[in-house]
């Protein structure tokens, strides 16, 4: 296998958030780039969620910037929305991480809901308002590429083990 | 007494938070703006708590604008700190609506001590961060300042109700 | 031919600005969602260049939300840099329009050729940073689609003769 | 006298930006926090005149943190308003250097009296929106506070002198 191995796509990750009055714009609506702030959110919490924080893995020199990403805006979220950020791995490899993400608007009774776990292929609950992909590489605090498995290579098991659950 | 009677302050009101990733700059710590977000949290969220919510009022017309505020930096948040808001009002009166924050990281272990009731003169836990004090006018769509007890009479009777709680 | 003709691309439309300290993040880059920001300043610009503003569309009860969006990170952008947005229309009709951009760095040195005219084909200025591109619809104050030619024909005409110069 | 001699107040210093529309809430209005970020252009362009940059203060290890900052709200700003920001030291000494402000709205026509010099108790034109004043300690990197005229003695002297011209 060697260890450029993917993963397809892992099980759904999902952290929650109250819209704020902020990121609001004049429109009455959310700004769109503020659901790039909430991406961030939910691939933090993921990360946490397996144990590791992304503050720590910056501060030992492991930077995980943006290559690219894509965004599709269906429904405007709004100020005091209840917010389910679904956040799912699609790549991990040595070289890499692929993130793909849906915003979904919650009516407070469904919240209960919450915090359980969702498949791959499961139907996600409340409202759909965007989806979105983002596509990272590993890189040294000099901003160069770096193998993960070879520079970080417990991070690398640690990070392919907890996302093969 | 009449309409205009003042609260001298009401008790501490708390909501929590995950310090964001963009919410840092590059020296590592939160951007001082950010923490004029967290106060608008803490307002939003005292007013839910209250079992309105600033929304509805703005939907019916009401603003809340601010005339002035005040911020002292203690200590800087870092990126996934946790972070509890306490919020306060100083002043409620048919004109206007005085508010003070305190800032305070608490460790993931103090969090069960979250959400409890803190009052006026209780000592409060965690690091103090920062402090701040926002002043603010009642103004309609037109942003023209309004009484609120005669604009709003039902809205005015149910704030001055639950402050006092 | 009627209402719905396309244009190709129109020519680049530039503006420039200085990255702020608020928008860089503690790796000591640009926020990426802060180039969407810069996005909305390139469309601001281009659309006033034209003899129109924004901001009168807005008030006239036209708005251009975002339907989808791609963005590409080649370079980061950091504190200060003195920073070209090129922006050109790639669609232009009576129910959309789509924008393409890039994000450059220009030396100080070099900034004497900005706000000159760049052509479709032109090679550009500095070092490229950025790119993207994001799709819109015109909608009303009610966010139902519309129809330009329709709704707004003065509007419509005068963008399309603009774009087409 | 020795270092700790203190500057009353400098002269304005002037930039000029154009609101953005991500800087409008759903007042329509440009929401408080983001006076802060104009502040702080406010600060790199007035350091920046004085040919220093602050970019090259922060690349030799010294940070200006905020200590605590005053605002006063007067008139909203608007997206597309062009906007005036005066800034002027009001204090500089081995320890601390304080700030003051005036945002200010010019009409596009009046903005030929741009980046001349305004003296300290000069009117200043266009209409006043907001005042603001921020208080700041020198530190290293390791945030601790530091005197500048014992740790950057060349930089020290500059400041005072480009301060006093």
């Amino acid at each position: 296998m060697g260890s450029d191995r993917k993963i397809d796509a892992s099980r759904w990750f999902t952290t929650n958030l109250k819209v704020r009055y902020q990121e609001n714009d004049s429109m009455g609506v959310v700004y769109h780039a503020n659901y790039l702030n909430w991406f961030e959110v939910g691939r933090t919490e993921m990360i946490r969620e397996q144990g590791l924080t992304y503050r720590s893995m910056e501060q030992e020199g492991l930077l995980l910037p943006l290559v690219d990403l894509q965004m599709k805006f269906i429904q405007p979220a709004r100020y005091d929305d209840l917010i389910m950020v679904f956040t799912r791995l699609t790549k991990l490899s040595a070289l890499r991480a692929n993130y793909e993400y849906e915003i979904r608007r919650i009516q407070d009774d469904e919240s209960k809901a919450m915090r359980s776990k969702w498949d791959c292929d499961d139907e996600l609950p409340g409202e759909l308002l965007v989806t979105g992909a983002t596509n990272h590489v590993w890189v040294g605090v000099d901003w160069k590429p770096l193998r993960l498995d070879k520079s970080f290579p417990k991070l690398y098991n640690a990070l392919i083990e907890a996302f093969n659950k």
